[in-house]
């Protein structure tokens, strides 16, 4: 049975075992990674908007079935970094990757935000991932070569949103 | 008097105010910059190595001439974030600027980092600055526009060390 998804803004503390089971069943991401999404939720949980994580959580009924983590960048006028998207790979082809990058955005634009960053790997593993992002209308502004290692560059995209 | 300029990497209680001090004596950086570059300093005092902060700090005599703060990017096999390099303008062109970076990249290299990267504004200001890295033999490997503000984007430079 397919239930519509419903969104929330609020970060309560079952979600941070929600979040660490969401990450690891998309097989995506390693042990390091997986700890620092966990790490943000309860950063969030403990000191509120001063963590500088904002999150958009969606469920399909009372489970999580993905959420995105996004924040404003320190030291700049309005930019945003989207840290994290992370869709339930068992519901994936409903669009919810875009409705929840769509919701970081206008949350943004709403928090008086102009810039949204995305940082990802030049990997060939990541193309779906930046065919994502291009579809969603951000633009490759920059390439660090190497920065996660050896033939691992950094790949910077923007998008203006207010 | 001229006195020769000694080195340390162990960062001690008294340079939380002399780090303060010496931001503020520049003329260089606003009220949030130098709440941040102290608060690098009692990260590293509360924290050590686990701060993720390491510091060369110069002095001549027994006052702070200036420092570098340098520490790894997670999630990177060995790239690395050069944050700081401050000289106090009342000591300048005695080319401790060359020997902090020079000092900070020994120290990455010895510790297994490979590549260095420092991100400045691509405002005006910031020209001589800019001019300064690359004499370091730093490349502008990005610029990010609008980063900061409006008309005031992020250059990405960066140096191969290892």
């Amino acid at each position: 049975m397919t239930l519509p998804f419903t969104f929330r803004s609020e970060v309560v503390p079952a979600d941070a075992q929600a979040v660490e089971q969401l990450v690891r069943a998309t097989g995506f991401f390693n042990a390091e990674e997986t700890a620092i999404a966990v790490e943000l939720v309860t950063e969030r949980l403990a000191k509120g908007p001063a963590s500088g994580y904002w999150f958009v959580m969606a469920e399909e009924g009372a489970k999580l079935a993905g959420y995105a983590c996004y924040g404003p960048i320190g030291g700049t006028a309005c930019s945003h970094d989207l840290f994290w998207i992370v869709v339930d790979p068992a519901i994936q082809r409903r669009g919810l990757g875009r409705q929840l990058v769509a919701r970081a955005e206008e949350a943004i634009r709403a928090m008086g935000g102009c810039r949204v960053y995305i940082e990802t790997s030049t990997r060939g593993q990541y193309q779906p991932t930046r065919g994502f992002y291009d579809q969603a209308g951000y633009r490759l502004e920059a390439v660090l070569e190497d920065f996660y290692g050896p033939g691992d560059g950094k790949a910077v995209y923007v998008k203006v949103v207010g």
